[in-house]
């Protein structure tokens, strides 16, 4: 079996051009890699803001795409996979990769040592990052590439096996956006008793009204600015409704909640009225990443009650494994909508147009993945 | 014995006239009250926000002060006492009020049925508030009034024995300031192993430096704009110090806090830097109150570590409690300056123009408070 070096993607040259398919080289193989002929790949909003260079300048030709599925081609025989993983991965495996593909592993490492790997300062992304390198101790090695393509390959540490009970193009979203709702969920005990809110009913936040009825919380609120989503957020499962375009409802909601994930991307949120929603000690979680700074707070805000505003990014390993066993066990299955991966620059216009109910999911035909 | 319903006290008119000497109307008397004879009575920012009406409109006239230590002189038949107070105080204890006279004690209320009275929604201050009425289940009654003055009346359930081995002219800003420090840094887990950070070396800072320390922790930082209050800075206890106006601060001292307490309360604070101090899942307490919103911040700041920001209100009653008992065992003295309650004005002016070092405290004579 020969790999070609050059592996062929839908590849970003500027801010302002479309996807092209062409090819693009990947990090050279080694014997701790693993490799996926990619079959479904989810978009997620990183996909959008990184291809306009929304966070700061990416660094083109870029491949992104960080919720894929695929199935095992090649394993190197020093392969190391994830915690509760089967021993190893086999060749034909399905299995799955989200927004982390590597961390430095260092034993002076506070996340990689305590299995928060999510928060390693030297956190390799899946695309638009370059590969950690043990001699510097620093990221600076080939450049990482995404799964808007038909090949993936990388290091096995961060390749995650998909439950059967679990579809393909359903799994795919669950790696990014299922995970990074499914971790401050747990991390902050929504489960039996608990009131959740989850701001933002989107590609996250469904996942976030489904995963919170999943641990099994008490009440689970849908937060949006009108009402235009009330009876799909019902149908995900939620016990109430907020739109905040509405006037009262600070006041209507005050003090009925444990615990909010926002997963809103903007910068003219009204945070303040959210934190009015919280119980004392109450806890809002940041998950969104705008590119405009947070509203601003009045320090009373958190004082008088309180409550603690922080973020989460994506999730560890043991919380990508936990996550797919209870979504697998209770089926939490993200409402996706399908696509051809040769639609990827119509469907991320569609993407940014808001149209996503709730997931757009890129798919390789069967044919063409085999290339 | 009879008491006066008109008590002597500086009573504040309006946002910019001094305060005079004259005659102001307690609550009335009732059985679960207390009378202090008023001896020593710090000055908090507090009280400044409050009489230049800083903080919303000032409900003039106004008697503010709330680090009150005194002598009791009067006990309701029915009076009730904090937590671990001695089962009864009786006429002669010498005894502190802090800056919450009373909450709402409803067996509805998430705070005070937790034990954290300072969270109750009907929070009772010891100035510029009204007194709660169990009929309408929220704050109304009588107007409260401070510690500038010669006499405190008030339900005995906020009312504190103070131990004999602190003094009273240092006791009194252990009632708030102490208490505001205190607190997060015990909910927080300041204690052996742990690094804190305390921006802001002034009445609540320096005392912040010494509890830390008291607490065990292994690190304690003390972090002010200018190298000026350095020396002070280490004279207190601390291990280290930052000074935020010299370049490079953030790097140097990055992610090597584990916990942050913050009582600066100026808007243009370096928050995003303060961060950068945390390590993974630290936590950063505001104790300050600004008069106006805490700078904007990155989301990313707060997703990328997972670390906290949060406030805190003073302290519940078994905090105070607890902080007067480490305070007295490990010999937590506040540096004070006292002045007669006579020169409050110039004392009011001295204060806001930052130069206490680090707490003024006001005391009556003696036969002026027996009046």
């Amino acid at each position: 079996m020969t790999t070609p070096d050059t592996f062929h993607g839908w590849v970003s040259h500027s801010p302002t051009t479309p996807l092209t398919l062409t090819t693009f080289t990947p990090k050279p193989f080694t014997e701790t890699d693993i490799e996926i002929r990619i079959t479904h790949c989810g978009i997620c909003g990183t996909d959008v803001h990184t291809l306009r260079s929304g966070w700061g300048p990416t660094d083109y030709p870029c491949v992104v795409g960080h919720e894929i599925i695929g199935i095992v081609t090649r394993v190197g025989r020093e392969a190391s996979f994830p915690p509760n993983s089967p021993s190893a991965l086999q060749i034909g495996d399905r299995v799955g990769i989200g927004a982390q593909c590597h961390s430095c592993f260092e034993p002076t490492c506070d996340a990689c040592t305590s299995n928060q790997e999510s928060y390693c300062p030297q956190i390799v992304s899946t695309y638009n990052s370059r590969w950690y390198l043990r001699e510097t101790k620093r990221r600076g090695g080939e450049k990482t590439y995404g799964g808007f393509a038909r090949t993936w390959r990388g290091p096995a540490d961060f390749v995650f096996k998909i439950p059967d009970a679990l579809p393909s193009a359903q799994a795919a979203p669950l790696l990014c956006a299922g995970v990074t709702m499914f971790t401050p969920l747990r991390k902050y005990g929504a489960g039996k008793g608990r009131a959740v809110g989850i701001v933002g009913i989107g590609g996250l936040g469904h996942l976030g009204v489904m995963f919170a009825k999943a641990l099994g919380c008490e009440s689970v609120v849908g937060i949006s600015r009108t009402g235009g989503k009330e009876a799909e957020v019902r149908a995900l499962g939620a016990d109430g409704f907020i739109a905040t375009a509405e006037t009262g409802w600070e006041r209507k909601w005050s003090r009925s909640l444990d615990l909010i994930i926002c997963t809103v991307d903007g910068d003219d949120m009204p945070l303040e009225g959210y934190l009015k929603l919280l119980k004392m000690d109450g806890t809002f979680v940041q998950v969104g990443a705008p590119e405009k700074p947070l509203p601003r707070l009045m320090a009373w805000a958190l004082i008088q009650k309180g409550v603690k505003v922080t973020g989460s990014n994506i999730g560890s390993r043991e919380d990508i494994s936990e996550m797919l066993r209870v979504a697998a066990e209770k089926q939490v299955l993200p409402w996706v909508e399908s696509r051809p991966m040769e639609e990827v620059n119509a469907t991320l216009k569609d993407m940014e147009a808001g149209k996503a109910r709730f997931r757009y999911v890129l798919e390789n035909a069967e044919k063409e993945s085999r290339l």
